[in-house]
């Protein structure tokens, strides 16, 4: 990677996990020293994701893997054949990338608010990307 | 919030409710004089969203609304105990934020596009934070 | 458009199809000559989407294509009486927008990544728009 993306390395341990990277993204932003502007956040994978939900309680996230299994089976007559046709098709639901701004050298989140990247097919090593965009 | 952060108030008074919010995030470019950029949008909750769909027929909307229902229903033996467990799951799903051109002055959107906050947890007031980045 | 944006078409010939633009999006970031930075990618248009998901097998788009048909069906009782509103749905569910990181005058992607416009309610020509911000 380039100088201007700082990339982190999140280790999950089951095949589905949701990921607190709260902390390592405002880690992220506070090693690029910028006060104001936009942290991008991007994962190079097809087959986790990130989103930002409410991290206080965990039954939330829970919740909403649950329901993404509802509307993506483990058995669901896929095509594709590697076995994890449903981890691709939850990724593109909950998207590979966030955008939060930055005030103060903070990330600005609602109260609830934290950033979870999404594993649909651990337990594995996934790369997060972070672009600092100073204003 | 710091001085490079737009936020505007939104009422919302049902349960669940798509509220057009183009001319004020119109409004909060307008006011940033920014005449070539991008503006994002973010909301600070877990029961709302962000989205861009159609805002000539507001059936377009309601079919989404009721599309989301069938996936994350009111009743769904949910694990978080506050009643709101759906409209965390539909916050994830249609997503916390926007990035939109701008062009002259304007929001760039397609001719049907219109930007709505989506309430999932109404009737409340709700934030909008808004960015203009200059190019 | 400004000339901040470049603007490419696609011209797709199924009702429902995921065309892989990487390389129109690549094309345009190689216009700009721009080094470093983010590539915003947005469609301005309510039935169709942008999504990123693995390019290598097909099977992998035709089966989140097929996922998204069974959350909102063909024949799904709508409101939107133009016979589309399945696609209005999956746009807001894929998203209208895609940020990718750029270094080295190259779009930062995983192995697997391609950029898909998600095309519900072809065929039609359709317009991408590309705005790509120098950091």
């Amino acid at each position: 990677m380039g100088s201007g993306i700082i990339e982190f390395k999140v280790r999950t341990s089951q095949r589905e996990e949701f990921v607190d990277i709260t902390p390592l993204v405002q880690q992220a932003v506070t090693q690029k020293g910028v006060d104001s502007g936009i942290c991008h956040i991007f994962v190079p994978h097809t087959t986790c994701g990130i989103t930002i939900n409410e991290n206080a309680d965990p039954d939330v996230v829970t919740d909403l893997s649950e329901t993404l299994d509802k509307l993506a089976p483990a058995e669901g007559g896929y095509r594709h054949k590697e076995g994890n046709a449903p981890a691709h098709v939850k990724a593109s639901l909950v998207g590979s990338s966030e955008s939060i701004f930055i005030e103060g050298g903070r990330l600005c989140l609602g109260t609830w608010q934290g950033i979870f990247l999404c594993e649909f097919d651990g337990p594995r090593q996934r790369k997060v990307w972070v672009k600092v965009i100073d204003d």
